[in-house]
């Protein structure tokens, strides 16, 4: 038989190839269809089954474009919702996947028709259950989607989904979602990267509720919404535009980079370090492993993108923007900052310093302003005493809130999030940014004379 | 976090490493160890513990070799043996990983010393328990290799420590075992490629027993044991020879392969339609894909092999040998058997026959001798009337009851033991063999006038 | 800089891609065109240029799907031909690649409008040519395309495109053509795999002609023409089908495949043993290295294809087929020709014996009659006293010639084409063939009392 | 035939892997030799014989290694040294590779007892010179080894070799020397990545003198000779440590590493950007592409090194090291400078400064201190008014002379390796560097109002 989670580095989402006998199925298959067709005919199995879990809304799905390659069917949850392709699953439903049963079962709360999916063994025990957004490991899915009116009603859905079909399933049986840690769709997802239904159970802290009304009081609240979901949702009802072949990303020479950027949008991916030692002027800058979390809330689509990346090569970088839906990428600096510095053109650097340097430079300053663009959740759990808190996903509206007329120093976790501040206010045109390296992990590690 | 489990097939052999922090563990880790080095030093780990479960007789394992690239401290179960390597684990001695804690958890039955290792996550909750040969997916560890007097005993230390000390862990708890279906060491393994405690205590059937009596009743049986056992638990005691850089296989020319016949095994691991077409004389046919559960039966250590491979490459086919012990590859015939042909070389072959043809062939003849090879365990299942039975492992000391005077037709399940079975029979000087293609399994899918 | 080398194993075709700044042109393209877009985007190069030598018509080729991801110029020669794609080529046109120049030279021979691409290097002196199917190692281009009328005069225009255009280059100028040794467009192709002019000028028989007349008689000949060259010069004209996202290939249980066959052709593409013990009944037999030279001659563009292949993974063969024009692979037998008797199904062998076995066989029999399938230059150069001469590829029209009353001896170089030919002559109905293993290569390395 | 060229990148160095028949050569092996074994294997091949053109000083052989693992025969030129492996080979002496003779010819001049290899094809004809470090595309090797006193004698040698030996071999005859361009074993090899006699004798600056008085006066001059190239002399008599299987390289905390730190060298491979922008107090800067022509200037093998490097894992980076000498890699730092940073550990940085702010810098300074640490072969060709010329590789001996009381403006040709200069520098206690981003190529792409 073969089982196999397929993760998306980033995206932190799991996808699930499964089959036996000649015949195999995909739970909520990505849009990069290879890695599924390859394997599977390795191994000599036809995909004739496609299972999605719910309308997702933070990547792309890749069930149209596979189902064209295979022959396969589709079956989609929520089924009230108007699709453009495949079936709709009805609770109950089975597959025969060689000598195993699938069925689906009805686990609404993430969205209204949300599926999850059990794997049966040979002799018709339930052994795996595909669940989607609805249950992760230490999490549960969000039950915002709908707006703040239907909070209440879809947390207790969510409740009776989890507590009524799900855990009766048995404590042996294993759970497989649809994100890991660091999914958007999770703030609290765990890094225990296989899991069963008696570990949530016992380990989840949403599922030590003492009661429905306790479950959704802690559930019910709303979590900002990345403005690229609506993409996502529509292409996914839609079934997006097929990937095709490969395009070739366009390498640009620092004047066709230069001459391209009216209109477009300089997206650096490159780490902290590099981006703060120079980069063409105006660029945003976003950290590849971060891609997928952040680009949608800096990066519309309606403008094409240009890129700088870390090494030469940027197919990683595009994959990773198709499977949230950019497309458009009109081309890569070739060469990088080095060919465009051995051009002669001009770029811009921010300024950083380090946790003890900036010991010294608070104390010598009067009037230091301090920005912490953490997440509520983290400036909650440990606060900068002083520090002006606006999240980065905010920031692009906030931008105004900023002095110019002192240095502003910016504070995140480590540093990272912190220069991908110090771009957008760049941007926005506050020079005076300072990003501290090692953020809040660095204060911590240290000790300082002053009271931050 | 990482959690990987490794699979060397053929062998269905688990190892797996985990890592948090800057530090890794591997449990029971393979001869050829790249595997390991290069996914820690992909995701910045250093292996710095190497735990195994007990010392192992059917595969060479790697902690030495491993040990010495990494600087790893190496932990032996079985204490009560000599070993020429590492330090002997203490029942209930823990270790770091990250915020991760493994805990030895002693579970003799298969051996002695058999230590089961289990994994706390970061609330110090246990999540994984790497089982060894105690506990299969569906099946539990053999308990006679130490001998027939001994077997009530071990099957009832087997009963304690599974009843005893791996379920009380809880069903949700994942259950990681050493070797997954396909292994020489639990013939009933099942195709629950990842469970957990609870599923076994519900779903394996050893499990099932009403008491430690019917447990011991059940398991307590002496199993065949290959005679290469004896090398593997040699060197596992001893530490077995590095491997270093891998060594370039010999390609010889049909002169130079026909020059080291003498005193050499030829090994051919083509599938059975390309051996009974012709072969190099003399040859074995073991298929390459069970090299790892049959060559321990047929080739002896003290003589170097000489390799018929399928395709161009046989680096596949060393590196297999090498995990079960065999070092001496004296070298492979360079383009294979249409260099051998071309180069107006004898071959000889072996005659096949499909289930169709075998009605009225058998119908034709008048008393067909048929051999049937499957264990006893298929041939209980499905009996072949007035067929002689004798395991494929067993016929190099059975081929004198085999009649020289008429035909022998051989059955497996499909096809291929039986091929393995012809090439032994002609090595001992019976010529008359017939494969029967599809074997079994053919048989039963077709009918034939015959009453067979 | 970067020049790249592709070589199409089977087709024994070259393309080229030759890059530097941030521009790169591909020469003669294949169809399948990942590996110039991944080896161009990884050096930071975009593909500007697509230059083709000739309309070509053994292969497939790739620049309108190519042109499409990169946005490349296709230039094409043969402009005498009605083009549905690209641009024409005029003699003397150049194209800037960073610091390098190229520039097209009109070497009409092969086909009217044939063109070969000179490289000059930054200091503006000719370094490389690229010159198609004019100029091989070893051998020159057919010139028997536009039929007999005409052979006289293309092969008139060949000298002077050689020695009027391309020897004047200099004996320093490296020859890069597009195809090497093993190629159907040059049977006398060397395998100096690397060449300049100088080298060909003095080794190259066809360049050692005394004069324009002696070169002209010696090259001046119809050969051979696959019935599949229809397909890739109207393909290659009109721009063939895009390949798009790769197809999975479909696997089929045995009973599906059954089921299938009618209407279909079944491509066994295992080698001459495995398909003389048993194949699917009706199956044809091309060995997969041997594909891309003997399916056009067997297998017609109107039927889908059926595949029975060596592994478990199909994809190399039906790239190999989609290269020279293939695209219908209706599915393939899953599990291979195990499967197909584990399902009870019946098979078809062919008799084969070594040469030593012949000797015996052809002295106890009264008439054998013995089938020759080697081309007409082979048995010119080694001829077998009293054996039936038919190329395999001319088999098809005539198996009406062999004889079903007796046995049927096939010969070729080593036995892999005569099994092709014995499944060619099973289809026709002749069902008393007998394949010599080893073929000439195998007889004449041996002794034996006949007079053959 | 199997033709192959490796080329090590950074090194720049070519080794050739030949084979007909069963049998290969290898010409000049690196150190890491799996590559020319997976070849060979998969072609069939057993190599067996290895050439050295001659000692080599610029990277570890793998000669002895690669011969223990083949069983191949090792033959080395420059037999007037003592080896202490392999036997000296003869001028004139021959090889068999299936249809190909290969002839030894003695080419001194390099070293005195340098040998070039011939390869005949199966004519007989000469088709390939692996002309070592004789000949080079574009460039001669450099002749400066035996001193200065020799510099004539070895001179006219090379002049002899070449237009004696070499050429006479036919302008057609292939080239094929031990370096491409980048090498530090020619300043001014050509990018003509494959080349030819004739190529050469028209083309070669060196080639071009005309006489071997002119030769002479040309090439007969002392190049730097690089501290390590002692290392690679003695190793490459005595045969260097085998590699073995690859060791692990070490990931270490950012305490580890701080720990590990005193009598080590913290070696930084990220580019200028990063490394700028901070780097662990003390690090030495040679980005990776550029470590094989650096490293050995600056790094004593004496010391253990502890590498920051670019991306998560640094094999390849150990693996450069391995090449040329340097086995003691203490370990490296996990996770980067961000977890430097996150752990709270302070950093080092160097000011930057773009052209354009250059000009507006000195203009607004009385008294820059312009450091130009470009080779004097690029100062002279395009000198920088006021500024002090110290080639990077000598400026550990001169450090003394940079002053410590006003800006340092540090000038290479892009950037690379004034950040290099600028580490040099900063380890001297320099502490005022400024490096120009662009470097002379960037100064020379734009206009600046001042006369620099």
């Amino acid at each position: 038989m073969l089982f196999e989670r397929i993760e998306s580095a980033g995206l932190a989402h799991y996808s699930y190839l499964v089959g036996a006998g000649n015949e195999a199925m995909v739970i909520d298959p990505r849009r990069d269809g290879d890695v599924y067709v390859d394997q599977a005919t390795s191994a000599g199995l036809r995909i004739a089954h496609i299972l999605e879990t719910h309308r997702n809304e933070d990547y792309v799905g890749g069930a149209v474009e596979l189902a064209a390659r295979t022959g396969a069917e589709v079956w989609h949850a929520d089924a009230q919702w108007e699709y453009a392709y495949g079936q709709p699953v009805r609770d109950g439903q089975t597959w025969i996947v060689g000598r195993f049963t699938v069925r689906a079962l009805h686990t609404p709360g993430h969205t209204p028709g949300h599926m999850s999916y059990v794997l049966h063994d040979a002799s018709g025990a339930p052994w795996v259950a595909f669940t989607g957004d609805a249950l992760f490991a230490g999490d549960v899915g969000r039950v915002d989607f709908l707006g703040p009116e239907r909070l209440q009603e879809m947390a207790g859905l969510l409740y009776d989904s989890i507590f009524g079909r799900l855990l009766p399933l048995g404590d042996g049986v294993l759970v497989c979602p649809a994100h890991g840690a660091g999914s958007v769709c999770g703030s609290a997802i765990a890094d225990r990267v296989w899991t069963s239904v008696g570990l949530e159970r016992q380990h989840n802290p949403r599922l030590q509720a003492a009661s429905r009304a306790e479950f959704i009081a802690n559930v019910a609240r709303e979590l900002p919404q990345a403005p690229y979901f609506r993409r996502m949702e529509a292409w996914n009802l839609a079934g997006p535009p097929p990937l095709g072949s490969r395009p070739a990303p366009r390498p640009l020479s620092p004047a066709a980079f230069a001459d391209q950027m009216a209109g477009a949008v300089v997206l650096d991916t490159r780490d902290e370090l590099g981006f703060s030692a120079a980069h063409v002027p105006g660029a945003l800058n976003i950290d590849a492993d971060r891609l997928s979390s952040y680009a949608g809330w800096f990066v519309p689509y309606a403008r094409p993108i240009l890129l700088v990346n870390k090494g030469a090569d940027p197919t990683t970088v595009v994959r990773t923007l198709a499977r949230i839906g950019y497309d458009d990428v009109a081309g890569y600096l070739a060469g990088g900052m080095l060919a465009w510095h051995t051009a002669g053109r001009a770029s811009q650097s921010v300024r950083t310093v380090t946790v003890q340097s900036l010991c010294r430079e608070l104390d010598a300053h009067g009037e230091p302003w301090i920005l912490d663009v953490r997440s509520p959740e983290e400036t909650r759990h440990m606060p900068i005493p002083d520090a002006q808190q606006i999240h980065v996903t905010e920031l692009p509206q906030h931008t105004g809130e900023v002095p110019r007329d002192r240095p502003v120093y910016i504070f995140c976790g480590s540093g990272v999030r912190a220069t991908l501040a110090a771009s957008v206010l760049q941007r926005a045109g506050v020079t005076n940014v300072i990003v501290v390296l090692g953020g809040l992990a660095g204060w911590s590690s240290t000790t300082c004379p002053l009271g931050l």
